[in-house]
């Protein structure tokens, strides 16, 4: 039986997941051949935005894997940057979204492959592998600021697979 | 028997590797512990370098696998931008640098995890994993300039494995 703090996922697609940033993967169709024909170069696939005073920079996240039912109760935005989240493991792992930090969120699956960049300001669940090791790519803001917003839940959304 | 176009690959460490650029990987303890004490963030692993007139840009590269000996006869380098390149499957892949165009380049073979940025005007070899799916995660200048120079070896390099 769903509850009413229930949050089934669903799969992760561009036009769902839209409304929080962009999904990154193949396209249906490279943008260009390079090589000498031997790589497909698919091209500029997220909206980066650093702001006036950042820059993007290259870090990796090992985070512990979690598992289903997962209880979702810290939501974070980072209201400076993008942020883009890319398994080096080719692994799924789960992606929470939500409009504000008291609305209902919308959690998503990534198919391996898949990979997303939050928009700035976006709140989000944090980083939540599902197998191990949880070692991500992630490109986002370098800067002087903080950036970073954090709220902690008093009642925990519980994220649950599509049954 | 190595001959005298043989280069001989060596395992990627990042003394060997920065006339060319970073290594990107783990660092031993990491940076900062995030996400109420579930996640290491390894923080800011390359130069990123996209001139003025550029910005970072996330694309995926889908290349075709090759395999030891490899016949390396073109070298190319990006002079508007570093070129960063990471496995998405978690996998060694082939990685050719050198100092000019005409110059004995050196081979590296990476450790899964491990990827590699490349400074601005390096030359190197064109991405050559070594397993199925060549998927990797490139960040790379987006930008007006074609930002490329392609040199053609009159006489290739053998890449061979260590014996």
């Amino acid at each position: 039986m769903i509850k009413d703090r229930d949050i089934v996922c669903r799969p992760l697609s561009a036009s769902d997941f839209a409304p929080f940033g962009d999904v990154i993967g193949l396209r249906t169709i490279p943008d260009k051949i390079i090589n000498s024909g031997q790589c497909e170069r698919h091209h500029d696939l997220a909206n980066l935005d650093f702001g006036d005073d950042g820059q993007a920079g290259i870090s990796i996240f090992n985070a512990r894997p979690r598992s289903l039912p997962y209880q979702c109760d810290l939501l974070e935005c980072h209201p400076d940057g993008t942020q883009a989240f890319i398994s080096m493991t080719w692994t799924s792992f789960l992606v929470i979204a939500a409009e504000t930090p008291t609305a209902r969120p919308m959690a998503f699956l990534t198919n391996p492959g898949q990979g997303i960049n939050f928009h700035r300001g976006i709140w989000h669940g944090v980083l939540t592998p599902l197998t191990r090791p949880g070692l991500f790519l992630v490109i986002d803001r370098i800067g002087d600021t903080a950036n970073l917003e954090e709220r902690r839940l008093d009642r925990p959304w519980r994220i649950v697979a599509k049954s």
